[in-house]
This record gives structure tokens, C-alpha cells and sequence, in this order.
């Protein structure tokens, strides 16, 4: 019969999960709450409006969905898109070439804008391809390209689409609290991200937000939207606030609990000041890396301060140095995703892990393994 | 500022979620671990074999999904249908009526067979719908509806719905760990559960496990199946053992401890005495609220032992009866929901809960507030 499960303490720095605040784990064991309970809901109440917050938003749609980032992506789209409808998805990586799999699920009409794996997306290109497709319904696209470490100017992205009267949604998985991110000032009609890389809590839960211009989009739709748990009709009646709130699920109580602690210690911070130590412990390390031989993928100014591609030197064993780090230093380090599967290592530094003595632990690593 | 949040120890004895085992929580505040590493896909594999001890099968395709149990319904019917395909709904309460909703999103030909709101379902309805419809190709039905304390025979509707070649799912929300479940022994096709209940773990998971011959149909289906997260094809390639996985989702880690806690829980207790402790204990609680001239709605052949539904006698305030009942004595019950919202009370004795001290409690919570 197996026992009771005891996982190794890891320092992990691959893609994420990061590190989780020992204050945020304490929190997951805290007594179990109904989901109808009047201080369960006050507490849904302070969640959205800390995730008001994180997001830089005064959207009333602001909220969690009880599931990993993935599916948050999934909602974004399931919401806004139609069967038939044009979409033009800027792919230049793994996550975004998610996205384009989930459209064509959904049975809407895509559109790619390619860009290499490593670079941001060139605005030029979306915008060359939507004077080919005025007809365009939804422009999506990644901020922070999990898989390659490139950060694109979704700023200026969404401009151009907005220029061209589309809907547009942004996949802040990796950025968000960790990367400057403007839902409002940017006009981003939907996005969506994870717990478990700069909010620097435990996986599983999704923060969402939506417009206004959205959510009215979404309550007049003709034809209903897909999917039944992401139906953004069903979830803002239950993160409606107390007395008039319709049964969805039952919401994961003590995960709540962690991401409300997560949030109330970046808040404690202040999120610009976390944007701040992001880039400067991000600038640390990649100095450190380069002592070592150790180049960056990405071009400077289109890194993801939190999350660096390395690419593998010659002749190094990549599989070997990853699990030498594991099994010698109980350090995690990500490995290549799709396109750049076996090229680049993936050096996460965020939320609770960005500092100084992470730095030297992961120098210190790198430099006995690579001997 | 909102400050840490500190959840009132609530005695929770409504649907779900109920109290969680100490050890259980304390599981979820151990270390977090990064999706890949070789100690979390070995517990990802403990867990399957736990979880096909849970539901008595040998289904290979037996897995959680990071999301809540409602998930896992959608799960099993955006699998199993295609649009225009006819499928046959056993309807006698909320969650079953849910199903419905999910089986119109996903474009299926729904009939359905209603039953009375508090009454199992009638085997002979679901037969006589068949041999209308005989070109059904899913039947779907609740074995312990949550919304009205009643049990259905589903090793009876199963056999039925096999002998028109139908693919058979079963809701096992409120039924699992608590109730007897036997998925290969009935022959049930696709089942979903939940973790709050009968698993006595925290809310947000759900438990699944689908038939050989359900996977081989949804391997070879010609039209992908809608949803991206929940596409088995794509799940399965995730839960496979170590050195055949295909990137899916970053799992909750945490989420997952607890779970592996709660079923080692349950093994150790053995699942047949769990099935029997939740019956002794139902009797107990029902002769003691019968003294209070408190009478359960379902007749007694048709109650789900661990949830009972109980008629709120005339003249009765049930919200005051409630709302003292948390404020004053920190327990909880449910409402009633839907048809019979306003008509009973919902009381949970499952899981952790099901026991004399639990029984006890609640008595003397009843006495002082009905007095």
C-alpha cells in the first residue's frame, strides 16, 4: 500500500510553478469553507477586487475560474468567438499555437500572423494582415511566450486591432504580476493567467478579466456560447456579489485561500515595485549567466525579465545538465517546448523566487554541473 | 487594506463540501512540485490506482481533472456526443437537468425522462423511452441527486441502456466513496465524481473514468471533440506514465497531495466499510431527527444514505431555522434547490462527518433552534 505523499522541498526555476510564499501555503490549510457561506463570499468579494488590482482594471467581470490557466484561455475564446467568425492569432510560440487549436475547436475562421520563435510579434504583420481581413472578429495574442521568452508590445497590438473594430484577447499567464500589465490603459477586451508563476501561489486557479464592451457582446450573443462551465453568462451570476448569486460549482475553498494571500502580499508590495524587482534580478542573472557562457535567446528588448531562454552551448548534454541539477542541486530548470525542444533551457525567476540569493543559488548550480 | 483571511471552523453538514480530515489539509500546505518532476507523475500514478480502488475498475483511462466536479460532467458528455446525436437524460433534479443543458450546448438530440423530484429514477420510463428512441446513442442519469436526497438503481438503468447499445454515464457526485460504486461490475461507460464529498478532501477536483470501449469511440471520433480542456484524447496523452506524457496543463500540485491523502484515507478504512459506515450512520441521524418531528422526503428504499433531504415542517421559518443554525451553533445545512427550493433541507453526513459525534452535534443544534 503507498504512504502518505512527501514531496522533495525544490527550488524551482523552470517556467513555473515557482516557488510558493511559505504564508500562502499555510493558508491552503486552513479550515474548509461552504461555498454559500456569507464570509466565503466576502471573500470572493476582496479576490476580485484584488485582482482589480493586479490586472490595472475597473472591470466588474473580474474574477477567478476554478482551473489552470489553460482553460482560462479556452474561456476567452469560447466566449468571444462564434462559429464562422475571423480570427487572427499572433503565433510565435507553443502557447499561442494553443490558442489557434482552440479556435479552430470552436469552428471559428483563423488567421495567423507568424513570427519566429524568440521574437516578439511585429506589429507591422498584424497590421498587414488585418487590412487583409478587415472582416476580423477577435485579434488574440501572448504577452510573455512561455515557451521561447519573448515578451511582445501588446500595447501597440491591441491599437492596431481596435483600429480594425476587432475584440482582443491577451494570454498574461507569465506576465502578470511579475510584468508591467494595463488591462484598462491597454484596452484589452479579455485576458486571462495562472496563479502559480508571478502571483506566486500553487497552480490550479485562472484569473480572468473582461470588459464591459465584452460582457455586453457575450449577453446578447445569438448562438449560445459552447461550453457550459466557461459560459461567462453562468460565472459572473455566481461572482455576483451576495443576494444574487446563481449556483455554478463549488468553488475550491482553501485554493482561494491561497490566492487571496498571494494577492494581499503583492498588493503589500506594491505591483509596480514587483515589476520593478522583476527586471532588475532578471538583469542580475542574465550578467551572471553570461560569466558562465550562457547567452540569451531573446534579443534584450523583447525579454520576459521573468522567464529567460538559454541557449544550450555546444556539445553540452542538455537532458543530462537539467537532471544533474535536479537530482545533485534539487533544482528545477525548464527544457525546450515545441520548436525549441532541445535548444534552450528555461530559467523561471519570479514571484516569491526573484531575489538575490535564488540568483546565487542557481549560478552556483549551473557552475558544478557545467565543470 | 483587507488583511489574511481566517475562515470560522464551521461544522459543515450540507451537500458539500463537507469537513475535510485533518491530515488531508495538512497535505496541501506541503511544498509545491513543478508538473514534470519525476516524484509528481509518480504521484500522479498513485492516484490513478487509488482512484480505480475508489470507482472498483480496471479502466486504464481513470484520472482526476483539475476543475470541479461540474467540469467532469461536461467532461463526460462533450466525449461522448456528437452534434445531432440522440441522448437520453434520466431527469429527477437539478444536476440531472444541468446535464441537459450541457447535452443542448454540445448540439445533442436531447429526450428526456422525467421523474418526480425526490424519487429515484423509474427503470421502466428510461426502457419505454428506448424503445421509442432506439437509435440512442448516450443515456445519462444522477446515481445520488444532490438537489433531492434521492438514489437511483443505476446497475438497473446501466443494464437497460446497454441492452439499446447505448454508451452509459453516470454522475457519482454525492455517491462516491460513500455509496457503493461498482463502474466495471455496471458497466457504466464514463463517471465523474467530485473530491468534497464522500472523498472527505477539499472541493476542486474531479475524479473520472471512462470504458475501454468508450476511449477506443472517442479515439476514432471524426468530429474532434468541442472543448480543448476537456478533450480525453489529449488528458489521456497527459495522465500516461513517465516518458510517454504530452504537456496538457500545469496540475495542481497541492490540489493533488490532498487528494493522494484522502484516498489512502479511504483504502485504509477500506471502501465497503466506508459504504456501510455512511448507511449505520444514516439511520442513526434519520430516528433522531424523526423525534424531533423532523421527516425525510424520500421514501426509504430511495435515500442517499450520506445526504438527506428532510421536509420543513409547516409554520417553520426554514432561512431563520438556517441562519441560527450557522450564526449560533457554526453548523451548516443546505437549502433546498430548484423544485424544491424553499420545501426541505438538505443535511450532508458523509466523508469525515459520518460519524456519532457529528449526529449528536446537529441533534442538539436542532433541538436548541427549533425550541
Amino acid at each position: 500500500m503507498s504512504s502518505s505523499f512527501t514531496p522533495f522541498n525544490r527550488i524551482l526555476m523552470g517556467p513555473g510553478p515557482s516557488n510558493v510564499n511559505p504564508k500562502v501555503l499555510q493558508a491552503l490549510s486552513k479550515p474548509a469553507l461552504g461555498h454559500l457561506d456569507p464570509q466565503f463570499i466576502g471573500l470572493m468579494d476582496e479576490i476580485k477586487d484584488l485582482l482589480r488590482y493586479t490586472f490595472k482594471t475597473e472591470n466588474e467581470a473580474t474574477f477567478v475560474l476554478s482551473g489552470p490557466g489553460s482553460l482560462g484561455m479556452e474561456a476567452c475564446l469560447v466566449n468571444l468567438i462564434h462559429p464562422g467568425d475571423k480570427v487572427i492569432v499572433c503565433v510565435g510560440g507553443y502557447f499561442a499555437n494553443r490558442m489557434t487549436q482552440i479556435v479552430e475547436k470552436i469552428g471559428g475562421n483563423l488567421v495567423t500572423v507568424k513570427e519566429t520563435w524568440g521574437r516578439a510579434i511585429d506589429p507591422e504583420n498584424l497590421e498587414h494582415s488585418l487590412k487583409q481581413n478587415p472582416d476580423t472578429k477577435v485579434v488574440a495574442f501572448v504577452h510573455a511566450e512561455t515557451s521561447t521568452g519573448a515578451l511582445s508590445d501588446i500595447k501597440t497590438l491591441s491599437g492596431i486591432a481596435h483600429k480594425y473594430g476587432a475584440f482582443v484577447i491577451a494570454d498574461t499567464v507569465t506576465s502578470l504580476g511579475a510584468v508591467e500589465v494595463r488591462i484598462d490603459e491597454w484596452k484589452i477586451d479579455a485576458a486571462y493567467s495562472c496563479s502559480q508563476k508571478g502571483l506566486a501561489c500553487v497552480a490550479g486557479m485562472s484569473p480572468i478579466t473582461f470588459s464591459q464592451h465584452a460582457v455586453e457582446f457575450i449577453k446578447n450573443r445569438k448562438i449560445p456560447v459552447q461550453s457550459w462551465f466557461n459560459d461567462l453568462n453562468l460565472l459572473l451570476s455566481y461572482w455576483n456579489g451576495p443576494g444574487k448569486r446563481a449556483y455554478h460549482h463549488t468553488a475550491p475553498s482553501n485554493q482561494f485561500y491561497g490566492l487571496h494571500e498571494a494577492l494581499l502580499l503583492l498588493k503589500e508590495e506594491g505591483i509596480e515595485n514587483s515589476w520593478q524587482r522583476h527586471k532588475e534580478n532578471s538583469v542580475k542573472l542574465i550578467l551572471r549567466l553570461k560569466e558562465l557562457g550562457l547567452e540569451p535567446l531573446v534579443p534584450e528588448n523583447e525579454r520576459i525579465p521573468n522567464l529567460l531562454t538559454i541557449k544550450i552551448p555546444h556539445g553540452v548534454d542538455e537532458l543530462k545538465v537539467r537532471t544533474e541539477l535536479l537530482n545533485k542541486h534539487n533544482l528545477e530548470i525548464g527544457a525546450g517546448l515545441g520548436e525549441l525542444a532541445g535548444k534552450v533551457w528555461r530559467i523561471g525567476l519570479m514571484g516569491y523566487n526573484s531575489n538575490e540569493k535564488m540568483i546565487d543559488y542557481c549560478i552556483g548550480a549551473f557552475k558544478d554541473v557545467l565543470k
